[in-house]
């Protein structure tokens, strides 16, 4: 798709040259390597979390980052009040519902989070997307997909459910705002050995959503620039430390013209 | 030990095979290197510590990891719950008393959750171990053991007062069930300068308890693994930087081959 | 100036010889980093938070370093108790206000901590530690300063004002106890990449605070040999993941001698 591949060039020169402050309440795990990752391609990250600040703190903000990996009850509190103070100013807010699905807490969590704030992506893997269905969905559980058509079908119906955008990532990505589907096959397998590969993938997608009004192509150039990344790396690494290392060296090196020639993005 | 370099090529092949669920109740600051390490080895990670979600998420786990290193009494209580749930489901339980003899918390909190779930291995430096004694012990402080035969001799009757199987960490592991003593001599000096090595150890020991339903070989075959990727490290690095990236890269790479020539296990 | 890299170079020695435990109540972002860079100089970091524990833990510390980064109202409770019992034992504190400016939740906490516990020093950029003055206070504010002279009496009256020594850091940091001004101009461009070198330069005064009764002497070669790691690593390396790994390298492997001869120590 040419155009979203000169969209991503363009996307990734406008955070070099803005350097958007991206505020992200996320999960004690990938702070730092998230941190780095978001300083190495140009943004001033912040985190931030207490519930009498996060108010102050996202209206400086290009982006919010909701992570709920290592959730508790006070953090999702303070999600909640950044999401709607960020919702308020029009703000974009990205979603990660890290284990959704997996506990009642999550999915509760994920889903508050979702119906009290302007959600305007959600990334995660597809049980962690399809546990967001509400009870009266139309949508299809994971056991029932069959093929990569039945895949793009029921994310299709669910992010008109959810007025989002969705993206399931894996070895080929997923887009779609509920009309458009779009797919990128930018990555490394290693990405999946190294942990907070995805949470920094939604990182990264909110520092395009500061410079990038359309959440669709925000994504769909955010994930194909973070798996250019991959790719770099696993040009000079074998071994999932090096690589790791080598990813957030290929997140600083990448030009917004690399990133046009290497982005892998499909509209079905 | 042929049976025990044997044996530690099968765990880490069953590893790799099954990829146990391993649950971190862990501290901040090793977080993110005990995820990347047990993703490296093949295991599937998950921290999680909400007193409202742990029992949910240890229910799925092949084994259950405690560490008080950043211990608040919020943090003990999950501890404590996530350990009891585990122990009901015969699910391993492995405390690591970080700190445990340096303060009255810390040493309170290592005794309490050793009294009120059924932990399968304890692992740590002398000291934290041998903090660990009730008042009406029989073994003797660190200050009065003068041979590694007193140091042995002291822990097997430790590790029968506590009825759980010790794994006394430095150049040279002591393991000890309370009736057989195992020593493992594997590692690199480096290994000292990075931090979350011992917690890291601890992380390992859980995966390997998760497919070895003997804590005593289970804990030896882990250290010796641990030890090995040290020394692979030390063959690329000299420094603690470059080295503790190099660890992370020969947990993945060390093939159970390797790890059954590779390792230093003696049995007294 | 020779007798800053003479001592430079002593400090580092007696580090390295004495192996001070340096207790950190700092944020969940850097704490891996920091404990890392830490260890390769061959300080002994603790990282301790907990209400009840904080005095004890204090009370083994060579420094105490309090750092705001992801700061929340219970843990700046922990900081002012152990700030406490530090000042009281005379214990050297050095605070890295992160962020105080940026929301008043931050500009009061570091405040409340100057206030109530004896800070022997204060780092951080000159947006941050403009931040603490007083309502009446003398000095200029950010947008009035537009010489470095001006920021070197703004300074040295702000230290007057909080009576503590003040290092305000960038591409040449500005050290004052109030009346003497002293400049360091080590460093390197890819350490504004990498995220907590900030705050683990924070650390790195705690450290050299424990073996230097000069709290001004301190800081400038602290800042003198985290600014030469920086040099050493950008060397090695031509983008932040790889440099931040050639810091921990270098931290570890400059000698006091390789200090003494690459300090930028300048007194006006």
């Amino acid at each position: 798709m040419k155009d979203l591949n000169e969209k991503a060039a363009q996307n990734l020169a406008a955070i070099r040259a803005q350097k958007p402050l991206i505020h992200n309440i996320t999960n004690y795990v990938v702070m730092n390597y998230t941190a780095n990752a978001l300083l190495a391609m140009g943004v001033s990250p912040v985190m931030a979390h207490a519930q009498n600040e996060v108010e102050d703190m996202v209206s400086f903000a290009g982006a919010l980052v909701l992570n709920i990996g290592t959730l508790t009850d006070d953090w999702v509190t303070s999600m909640i009040k950044a999401g709607r103070k960020a919702s308020e100013q029009q703000t974009p807010i990205i979603l990660d519902p890290v284990g959704s699905g997996a506990t009642p807490l999550r999915t509760a969590a994920a889903k508050k989070i979702i119906d009290q704030t302007r959600v305007s992506v959600i990334r995660g893997n597809a049980s962690e997307i399809l546990s967001l269905r509400h009870a009266e969905s139309k949508t299809k559980g994971v056991d029932s997909i069959h093929s990569v058509e039945e895949a793009a079908k029921t994310a299709t119906v669910l992010a008109q459910e959810l007025n989002t955008t969705l993206a399931i990532t894996g070895p080929v990505d997923l887009i779609t705002d509920g009309s458009r589907v779009i797919r990128v096959s930018n990555g490394h397998p290693l990405m999946g050995y190294v942990t907070g590969t995805g949470c920094t993938a939604t990182a990264t997608i909110g520092a395009f959503l500061a410079v990038d009004d359309d959440p669709l192509s925000a994504t769909a150039t955010a994930l194909a620039y973070f798996g250019l990344a991959g790719e770099v790396a696993g040009r000079n690494a074998t071994a999932p430390g090096s690589f790791m290392i080598q990813m957030i060296d290929a997140l600083y090196t990448i030009t917004p013209q690399d990133l046009k020639e290497g982005c892998k993005i499909d509209e079905d």
